[in-house]
């Protein structure tokens, strides 16, 4: 399969998700704007993804910065940082990438520029690296969690695809795969951007795991008929409480799961929690345009001209609505989050 | 407006939804086979709308025998009203619609046939006509649980193109919209077909009804939020329990809506409650074709090919999840609905 992102000739290779499942496209990013470009317009998309892609765009951009000092090393790179935390705003891990990118300049005010510049591409080669990491400690902490036959409804994509790898709530799957017989797989298709009917159904199905589509609206009736048995979904942002921002829908599938006596979990790494957030109400959603909504996949129009539209891209699920957060340190019960921050 | 469906020089107009709101398209039926088309495949659709359409289909069909007995004339019929009632199988106002056309023939077996044809349109345009009053009755009896200010959401389209005009849950929409202040409509976009982006929102915006379009997996946010404070939607079919089939999605809105503590309603005419069956459970569920999960409105492909796709068209909502259900005939609460029946 091919990386979500990498580091490939001096340069950030981003497969291009916006085109998926239709075309298989790699964009060669030549800058860090470009990059920028690519996570705000959904061409990489996913908390871990976006946070690994940022910091290989940061260490992208250090590459550019020809100057005579530290100092002006220094100023550069905060106006690129500054570029790619506007990016977007929701997925905390954006913004725990940077910070990570910007205290590799820490304490080395006397190292020369280049090794800098190779200071960066290292730090993001191992954030890269962390990440798969952790998405494989979930996947087998969560795998726990999953008996045989179990059919295990997800939301979005939180796969291969919205990490450097593996995934989260999709690592869960794949190492559930591994070892239990007969799971099945209910991927929500996830309006208005289709993540789970383009991604999520992809992945899964070039893996070999049995998935079936359906629409956001059939997510209800099939719990009240008895044939979903576990949720697990990704992570946008994680408060101190446990309270979780997650794709928009990923509240309602929780309070449908909840009213049926179904396990909701929310899979995500450390890098997703954000104890400055005291409860979800604080974490900002981001509004994204009303041509996710009026156009399909951007294409014919399926609403009338003029249409006043509301399209947050995020919900916020509260801890009670949520059984157990499998982080890369182990399974914890919502409100007992802030203790695997490290 | 362009009427859903009407009788015009012998013939039946059928307004085709399945083009809206990009072309405004009249599907002009010369025979009643074009008719179980445009019902089959969602030309026409909304349960009072079928069950009118059904009954024109049937009149038209009725023109069309040309035989010498009143026996061979009503073998000829009755094989089309069983062509008719394969058209689709959960509204019950096609099957309640064609009982009342066979029920034409009865007793009149000396009268010629070509009076035959003539009380057969008769019905057809009193079905239509009793339809369109039905639908002001329940604006009227609904419009009294609105209060000023209040924002509603509705799902898919029970709207005047879902009825041979006026609407139910919309009719309920329109009467309040005259006598009440500052009232808002949030309609949920309701895929996979898209009744609320493409009809519902349509149909609000040429009538000057604030509308703003959601994707079906906000409205549980919006909830949360305070920013809902009333559910109406129609029904395809009542049990004689009070459970309610309706559009896929619309027993998520109803359990979203109970956890919010948000009023539910049901606006629907007494010819889509069905007492023969005792509750929603035995209600059969059309599963659709998997290609309108996988195409976006017959364009554009969003999944991987081959995927496996669970379509239901519609799902139930229990009793125990509705406030109330606005009929022609009053509001009565679920359990009592029986009694509104003729």
């Amino acid at each position: 399969m091919i990386p979500t992102v990498e580091w490939k000739n001096g340069l950030v290779n981003i497969l291009d998700q916006s085109l998926l499942p239709e075309k298989v496209e790699v964009l060669v990013c030549h800058d860090y704007q470009t990059v920028v470009e690519a996570i705000s317009n959904l061409r990489v998309r996913g908390a871990p993804a976006i946070g690994v892609t940022a910091a290989m765009g940061l260490a992208l951009g250090g590459q550019s910065i020809h100057v005579s000092s530290f100092e002006e090393f220094q100023r550069e790179f905060h106006v690129m940082c500054d570029s790619m935390s506007d990016a977007r705003p929701t997925a905390v891990n954006l913004f725990w990438a940077i910070d990570r990118m910007k205290r590799v300049l820490l304490h080395r005010k006397e190292e020369s520029l280049s090794s800098l510049q190779q200071q960066l591409i290292h730090e993001a080669q191992t954030i890269l690296e962390e990440d798969i990491q952790m998405n494989q400690a979930i996947g087998d902490f969560g795998a726990k969690l999953i008996t045989d036959g179990q059919t295990i409804l997800t939301h979005c994509n939180a796969g291969a695809l919205a990490t450097a790898g593996y995934g989260t709530a999709l690592g869960v799957i794949r190492s559930a795969w591994k070892t239990k017989k007969g799971i099945r797989v209910i991927a929500d298709e996830t309006r208005p951007v289709l993540q789970g009917a383009r991604l999520t159904a992809w992945e899964l199905q070039q893996d070999g795991i049995p998935v079936t589509l359906i629409t956001d609206n059939a997510a209800g009736a099939l719990m009240q008929q008895g044939r979903i048995h576990v949720c697990i979904v990704g992570a946008d942002r994680i408060a101190a409480n446990g309270d979780v921002v997650n794709k928009i829908g990923t509240y309602s599938v929780a309070v449908l799961a909840k009213v049926h006596g179904i396990p909701f979990y929310v899979a995500a790494p450390s890098s997703t929690i954000d104890v400055t957030m005291a409860s979800g109400q604080d974490i900002p959603i981001e509004q994204r345009s009303s041509t996710e909504v009026t156009t399909l996949h951007s294409g014919r129009s399926i609403a009338p001209e003029g249409i006043d539209v509301l399209n947050p891209a995020f919900d916020m699920t509260p801890a009670e609505y949520i059984t157990g957060i499998i982080t890369n340190r182990g399974v914890v019960a919502p409100h007992t989050i802030a203790t695997m921050v490290s």
